[in-house]
């Protein structure tokens, strides 16, 4: 299960994006080192520059890598480098002549979301012509929807989040900064193989109202709630979930808090039903939307519910109002509702979930009851 | 010289950089998480996401914020908040609404080099005469020259990186692995009061001929040539110095190694006095190169003798053959020449220069010398 990728595995991976992109009326695609390239190749440079590197997939012809010529032994030591085919370019050469050779001047292109403006500047530069789209917005699919080795990576990225979190609260809030904690979160997900911790939100109190709050020197206090949400990579695959305690020594927790949390738990859950192959997207949204809008709480839950994952922790599809975009088993996002009261104090409540045959399957599976912490 | 900058300095850049497009024809900058927006408003988000946050800077108006809402308070406890405005876009919204209001239909503009294709995009689709142009190559001054404030923390981050390879001569190299030495050299940046190590090369051998090759588990030997390459952040601001050093207990080294080290060294020197106002960067190239290539080694000088650094270790302008922008009192940069003889070690010196009314200064002045090591 933790063996890399084969050559086989990137070569398949290829071909079908080279059918979704002829599908999709595009004559190819030009994608650049992050999330895309990691899928197709398991190539990752060491650092993105400014430096074109670019997969060239196009029909009739093997895929292309276009590397940087110091680059190009980190780009043939890849997992996938069997699968396609390199060509560099030195410093002082135009990085964008190699592509302009191979791609039809009136093409219209997927370009990877995040390939950089200057890189597309460029390409529009040598070949006025030639059109693009964002990858996601042309092949949502891609990526979106996982095979058996992946569903399997996410699962245990999930697992041992899990286990962290179990961890976690045994462990002493009160006394402690969310910086301490937030420490622990990130050395426990190490602890149970993760290579890369993405983030560790500690957000105690009012800090726990901002969903973007990370972890600061506040101190911990009795009687604050705590929003914990925290995930990284494990064999490559993400791990991301949350969950919100409360720090007391009695097991007491405030009236307001306890139904704040419920109606969150709520909405999770009714969400978390709501997944079948079929729905759109922006339908989980809705429907977590819907439990705490009808508790009253709906001006305080100021974000969508949920965002896909994969070879990333964040990425397409959105579970947001307004994406069409129909789940398909094998689709693996979060659930993630929250309510977020300006400074008192946040809820948020996340499972990574995957779309199975009739309904939906969660990679986190930790109680979703509120929990007391010391 | 460590306090943050002021919004005034901040409010002066926005200036410097709204004139600098007039005067390049632009109707203004899109300027989106990096660099720019660092040296613009000191904002950088916590981690640059599918959502678009953007600085427009446009005529007769003040710049403006466009921010994700979620990221608000983030973006408004930046060090430059008071000199823009913010508009928020919460999530289902289209985001290009925002700038598509703001900007001129017919206008051209300067975007960010790294801004994502996806926004890019965005903003032609919804503004499908607009034209864009890399922020490099329309200003290429505008982040190349420093004022006083920013060739202070650059002076004070070539001390630190200086003091950093002071003392890791004096530690032992000979049977530790690459990575131990590198995890020696990141501590010592740390303990220099470096914020952020973004590199530590440690290239022994012949891993020291790959000039990208970071640091493996390989174990240093007695006999070893080692490329130490090394940088990161202090107080915003970059450092990276490279020395090459030979492992050897009593002080011997064979002749090859001391005749490439020696090359490498001229050519750097022979670089360095070449630096003054009013040349081109090329020329900071072709004097380096033409070092080595008269001592018979040009084939094995792959790249480009070195670029710039600021509020990143590596950026534009880059020494390199064609880039015939001129030397501007003010601008840093790398001057870096190296040998690699593949598979068997390779050699670099690298100092970050300054341009200075009449030549140029070093912000790295330890020996240039070959050291050898225990």
């Amino acid at each position: 299960m933790t063996e890399p990728f084969t050559v086989e595995e990137y070569t398949a991976r290829i071909r079908r994006a080279a059918e979704s992109a002829r599908a999709a009326g595009l004559a190819g695609l030009v994608v650049t080192p992050g999330p895309d390239l990691v899928y197709l190749t398991g190539y990752q440079p060491t650092a993105v520059t400014e430096r074109l590197t670019a997969l060239l997939v196009t029909p009739n012809a093997d895929p292309l890598l276009v590397v940087p010529r110091l680059e190009r032994p980190d780009a043939e030591r890849a997992a996938g480098a069997g699968a396609l085919r390199m060509a560099d370019w030195a410093d002082g050469d135009n990085p964008y002549r190699l592509p302009a050779e191979r791609l039809d001047p009136q093409g219209r292109y997927g370009i990877s979301d995040s390939a950089w403006a200057m890189h597309l500047l460029g390409l529009q530069q040598e070949l006025p012509d030639s059109r693009y789209r964002s990858l996601t917005e042309a092949l949502p699919m891609l990526r979106a929807v996982k095979d058996a080795g992946e569903l399997d990576r996410l699962a245990a990225a999930g697992a041992a989040a899990d286990a962290a979190y179990e961890e976690i609260l045994e462990m002493r809030f009160a006394g402690r900064t969310e910086r301490e904690v937030a420490a622990d979160l990130a050395a426990l997900l190490l602890a149970h193989g993760h290579s890369q911790v993405d983030f560790t939100v500690v957000g105690s109190g009012p800090n726990g109202a901002n969903p973007h709050h990370e972890a600061d020197d506040r101190r911990i206090e009795p009687g604050d709630t705590v929003v914990l949400d925290f995930g990284g990579l494990k064999h490559g695959y993400g791990s991301d979930t949350t969950r919100t305690v409360h720090v007391s020594a009695d097991g007491s927790v405030p009236d307001q808090v306890r139904e704040v949390h419920e109606v969150v738990r709520r909405a999770q859950q009714a969400a978390f039903e709501a997944v079948r192959p079929g729905i759109a997207c922006q339908e989980v949204d809705r429907v977590a939307r819907a439990v705490i809008t009808e508790a009253g709480y709906g001006e305080y839950f100021i974000h969508r519910t949920g965002h896909g994952i994969g070879v990333t922790t964040h990425e397409p599809p959105y579970m947001v109002e307004g994406e069409q975009l129909p789940l398909v088993p094998g689709m693996c996002f979060s659930i993630e509702p929250g309510i977020y009261l300006p400074g008192r104090f946040g809820v948020r409540i996340e499972d990574i979930v995957t779309v199975t045959g009739d309904g939906g399957r969660r990679f986190n599976n930790t109680p979703r009851e509120l929990a007391t912490v010391s």
